[in-house]
Formats: structure tokens, C-alpha cells, sequence
């Protein structure tokens, strides 16, 4: 499972409506309204890599209300729903 | 579900080995190794709030390796696996 | 009590009509302006976590003259006035 | 009153232990356990502000196991425990 | 003597306007121009703690120019006009 | 083709040494001595995304003079070597 | 070859279409959008160091849609695909 | 009156000795405890710009206790108490 | 010779034109354009220090095109092509 | 004439040393003491862009006393000592 994190600043006045405007966006499986100096916490997981960027780039940011952004990139998940060993991104 | 996601800087030499070790915190449910200025992102999942702190504190940031961190306390997930909804963390 | 701590940077012409907007939010308890990169200091306190959630998104952040802010969830208070021993967020 | 507050970065280790023995230090109220790039948020309120540098640099700051701090004064307390109206801090 | 320091960062085309109208403003006693990440320090002395806020807040903040700000405030002057030895902001 | 580039702080006496030893780790393809807050950009090219974590942490990490380290996954590439259409990381 | 690379910050609703005219500028060999705080990181590789200005100030940063960037100048490449040993920039 | 300003972040466990030691040097003229990020606000006021660089690089600065430095020189100072027009650092 | 040195970032479609400008104001000896943060680097060599705030603030930042500064001032000069010995910047 | 600018932070008892002994590097032609971040800023002109990286790394670096360092390349010198028209870098 292809994995990405973004972190979001929102324009104050839009958090809640763009959290439910990512949710709607398919491979978007978590939204987070988070503590710290990012509102939005936003996961990425779908079947193929080179899908993340067309939807961070195509989709995800172009969203309203989105003032700054910071993406990480899974390269490895130890995801223990999936039995806890170390499973590769692919 | 009382949620935190914490990134984490590691030793250089550690990341795998830490990795694994934060896994067998029972509330920690993903690890990721990841792209950017830190080198893990932890999932901690739990039914109680309280909990969290003492995962992270008496837990997570003891574990061999960390150099560095920064906890996100998640206020509100709109998770969709739970109906895709806005729900709150309780 | 659940609590947070918000940070904010104001437009330098509204720092004392925002903090006294500010106050009059229900479960904002204290508001100081504040030496350093920040004007305000707010503190928030209630009865349940998630409500902290929509107090900062819905009514603080939307509160008119705020440039930038940092939030920092309290996981542990450590508060005195309740017999000085730590005491769980809840 | 007199307020201050100080965010801290703790040794990792020492997080629980640090926080209980600045709660020992008479005029400090509060203290929290905080997400964010800190690791505690201490509050310190006095009847005099000169005594509130001797509490900071004599007594917080040689307490074992900080790393880092950042002190904010409170020009100007909002608290509404008394009576809600903008108090002096004198 | 109450004593506060403002670094302030000011519109490139108002340095000097701005200076000179900052030095128009009672307690501010000095002002200068200076290297550096910033382009004015302001130094604020005056006879009462609570007056400092209302003079950044209502005054300096509020002068035309200035473009962002970090005030730090003096807790113990050690000023060798007075003897030389540690008095106490008061 | 699966890309990555490392930007790496290197210990001042070892930078050319360090510089040798990464290139011979088989899919790092070039390695530059850089002006700017980092010393050496390492670009990895291979042909499995899950393979770059552990060429990273592995090994890369691992080689000695490293004091600090971002990395950065390349999500698309528009390499012209190869036609110069926006290709797939894959 | 005379290298450079550029990290670039871009208009959020712009990303792929820059890139794409990025790619026109005869000299930019590769462009990757990247996880992290960038958005973009370009390669420049021509036959003169001081070509290398006049791309990056009169082609490369003329180009719509460029919110922030910063050049790094390769110094040295160990480029793999000439024998492996550290090249001159010339 | 040649003027620089040093911002000093100092050992926790030195603050008032490395601020009582800072005072024995002669140009020296005020040392404040400070809020926010430093610890120590430095004022040298002499009658040659030259001196100023001897007194940070072979006094001050070897002062016991200190972390951190950051010097910010007064290009011109508008001091009231000499009649408050601008005048020249000579 | 009393110098400061001034990083610049500019407006991207004015590089070229600003550091032409900027060339023209007496006092300014070197403008480079350079790799990094910022875009340009001006030096300011003048007989007289008092000089350096006016060419700074009332001539350089006031040329159209400048976004950012930062001005670092040379206490002293280790010019070589004055005898390689420490000179005074008087 | 190929141009870089260095930055450089030094262990606070060897600031003076350090610059004295950097001005023995052949290639160094200008050494300043500097207000700001920094304590030192190094000028390096030479013939050949592909020395200075050598200078850098294989001199310049190794001098003892160096805490961090930041390297600005000098893609284009507008030099008025030659004539006051842009040259090339070459």
C-alpha cells in the first residue's frame, strides 16, 4: 500500500469545510484536525506510488482553503493490522 | 479513539531497530519510515486520552535511538473506515 | 479538565479588541499578551476533549484580527489548585 | 499577579520526574505535559515580578533534565476568575 | 525601572519615518537602526511593569511601518549607571 | 525508475572521504559537493520504490561523516533523457 | 558539465503545468516533484558555469507560478555514468 | 557613541554569574535578563567602532557560561537623553 | 574602510535590474548574484560608518525589487590586499 | 574570477586564531568579523571554479575552530573595480 502523509495550514476561516472536501477526494483514507503549527493531518494510501503525486499535486492541493503544505513520503509501513512485520511500500 | 501521530528524529545507526521496538508498544499501531526532516512517523491509537501521554512519555521516548520529536494530538479524525463521517476523538 | 494552550500572532492594530473577544468565548478561561514571536497567550479549558476540537477551529481561529497561531494539546496537568499530584486529562 | 510562562524541552528520559520536582518550586502553578516542539508548559504566578527572574534563572532552570527553554512574560492577564475584565499585571 | 526591548522589522521605505516617530512616544528613551535580521530596537523604560504592554500594544505596535515584531522583556537590569550591581525590574 | 535525493550535513574533515564511500553504494547514481546549508546531494535511481528506504537507511545513513540528513522522494520525474513526457515513478 | 539544483516552493494550482515549462528551458534536464517542503527540484547541467546564472535569473525564475526557491551550486560531481571518479565542474 | 547589542543564550546553571562577569568588562554598559529565546541582553557603548569587535571576539565572548551569540551592530542610535534628535554612531 | 555586507532576496522578474540599480549608488563596490536563500550579495565599502545606515536604508532598501534583507556588519577587516594583517574597519 | 562567499560560526575562544589562520589559504582574499549569526565571512577568488570546491572542503573547512558553515556560490560578480559593467563568473 502506497502511503504518503501531508501536513496542512489552513486559511482559518475553511478548517472544517476543507477536511471534508479532502475526504471526499478516494485514495484520502484519514483526515486529522491536529495540535501544533499545521491544522490538518491529512493520509494517503492507495495501490500505486506514482498515483500519490497526481493526487497530492491534482487533487489534494488544489482544494480551497489549503495555505501551506508539507508531504511525507512512506517508504516503509510497519502497519500491525498487517500481522506487525516490517512490509515494504510498493 | 484517542489518537497522537509523532515524528520522530532517529540516530542514524537505529532506524530499523527502533522502528521494530516501537512497534511492541501495544498502543502504537503504525510506524512509518519517512521522507523529509525527521525519519519516523508513529501512530499511536487508544481508547482513553489520559493514556497518551504516558505511551509517549513513559514509552515512545524512551525507546533506544531518538534524538528528536514532535507529538501532533489529533482533536477530531474523520476517518473513513468508521463511516467516513466526521468523528470525534474520545 | 481538558486543556489547551493556543499561541497567536494578531494584527498589530487589534491585539487588545481580539483578546477581549477571545474572553468571551465560553470555555476560554485566560488570555495574556504575551512577550516574544507571539502577541496572545489563551488558554483553554473544559470538560471534554472534543470540544476543544470546535472551540479552537469554529470560534477562536475565526475570531477577527488573528495572523498565525501554534497549538499545544496538554496531555497531563500538573495543575496545584487540585492537590498538587498529576492529574490526567480527561 | 505576576505571570510568566516557560515552555520546556526535557531529556526524554526525565519528563515525569522533571515536571513534579518544578512543581515543588513554590509560586510555579502549573505545569503541563504538551504536544508540539516542547515537551512542558510551566506557569509561574507571583505577587512581585522581580521575583519571577530569581524563580526562572535560580530555581526552573537548574532543575535536572531541561534541554531547551523559551520564557514568555504576561504583560497583561485577561483571567477571567476575576471578574473577566482586562487586569494589570502589577 | 520596568524595561522591555522591541526588535521590529519595518516596510523598507519607512526605516527613518518610522524611527523617528517611535522616538515620540514617552518611555520609549532609545532607538536604533541595526544589523541584522530586523531593522529597529526599540528600548522601553518607564516606572510601572503594566504600563509597558499598553505602550507597545496601543502605541508602538500601532506605528505606521512596521512589518513584525518580538518583544522581550527585561526581568533584571544589571545597568552600571546604578552602581553596577543587580537591581530588580519593579 | 524509483528516485530519491538526500541532502546531507557532513562532519568538516570528512566531507570528499564520505563523498567516496557513498558512490559506492550500487544505486546511488551522483553525488555532488554543494554550496548552501548542505554539503553533499545524493541522487538514488532504482528500479523498486521499497528498495530506496533500505539503500537509505541501510546504508546510506550508515556511511560514516554523516551529521545530518533530509530526504526527498521524487514522486514524478520529467527526465528529458528519456523523451521528456512527465514518466511515472515506478 | 557546469551543474546547479533548484528547489522551488510553487503556486499550489500550478505544479504540473510548471513543471512542463520548466522542461522547455533547454538547459534544465530534470524535474522532479518532490515530498517534503518544496515542491519541485530542477537540474540544471550546461557547458558554462555562467550560463548557469542567466537560466536560473532570466529563464528558470521568470517562469509563472514560482512562489519561493533556493539555488544550490554543484561545486563537484562524482557522477557514476563517467567512471565513477570525483569530476571537476568545469 | 559606538553601540552593538549581543543576544546571549547562556548555560542554565550560569545565568546571574556569566551576567555579573559581563558586567566587570568595561565597556559594558547593561546587561537585562531577558524573555524569550536568549537569555541575556548585552549593551557596549564605547568611543571607537573598532573596540566593539575586541571587546565581543576577545572579552565577551569568552566569557564562561555562554551558548549562543547573536551581535547586532547600531548604525545609528536616536537616544533622547542626548536631546533626542538622530544621531550618528561616530 | 568601514564595510557591511547585505544579503537581498528580490522579486523574481527583477533580479538582473535590481543589482544594475543597485550598482549605481556610490558607496557600492561588489554586487553578487549568489546561490542559497537569498538572491544577491552587496558589499559597502565607505570611509565613514555613519554612512553605511544612510546608503542602507535610505538608498540601497529603497530600490525597487527588494523583498527580504539581512545586514551584516564588518567589525574588522582582514583584507590581504592591504598587507594580509588584521586591520581596523574605522 | 571565480567567487564564493562563506559563512562561518566559530567556537567562541577562537574567533581571532581561526580568521588569521583562514587568511593564510592562498585563495582567500578577505576575511571579516561579523555582526549577526555568524561570526565570520570569508571571501574566495580564484581562477578556476573547480578549486574552490577544494578550498573549501580540503582547506578551509579543516581550519580548526569551525562550528557550521554556509556556502554562497557567486554565479555573477558585478565587480565596479573592472570597469562597473556585470561580468561572468569564469
Amino acid at each position: 500500500m502506497a502511503t504518503a502523509i501531508v501536513l496542512l495550514k489552513i486559511d482559518h476561516n475553511k478548517v472544517t469545510g476543507t477536511a471534508e472536501k479532502l475526504l471526499e477526494i478516494p485514495d484520502i483514507t484519514e483526515v486529522y484536525s491536529i495540535s501544533g503549527r499545521y491544522d490538518l493531518l491529512v493520509m494517503i494510501k492507495c495501490d500505486q506510488i506514482d498515483k500519490i503525486e497526481s493526487i497530492v499535486t491534482d487533487q489534494l492541493l488544489k482544494t480551497d482553503g489549503i495555505v501551506d503544505s508539507e508531504t511525507m513520503f512512506a517508504f516503509r509501513s510497519y502497519d500491525k493490522r498487517e500481522g506487525g512485520r516490517a512490509i515494504s511500500v510498493d
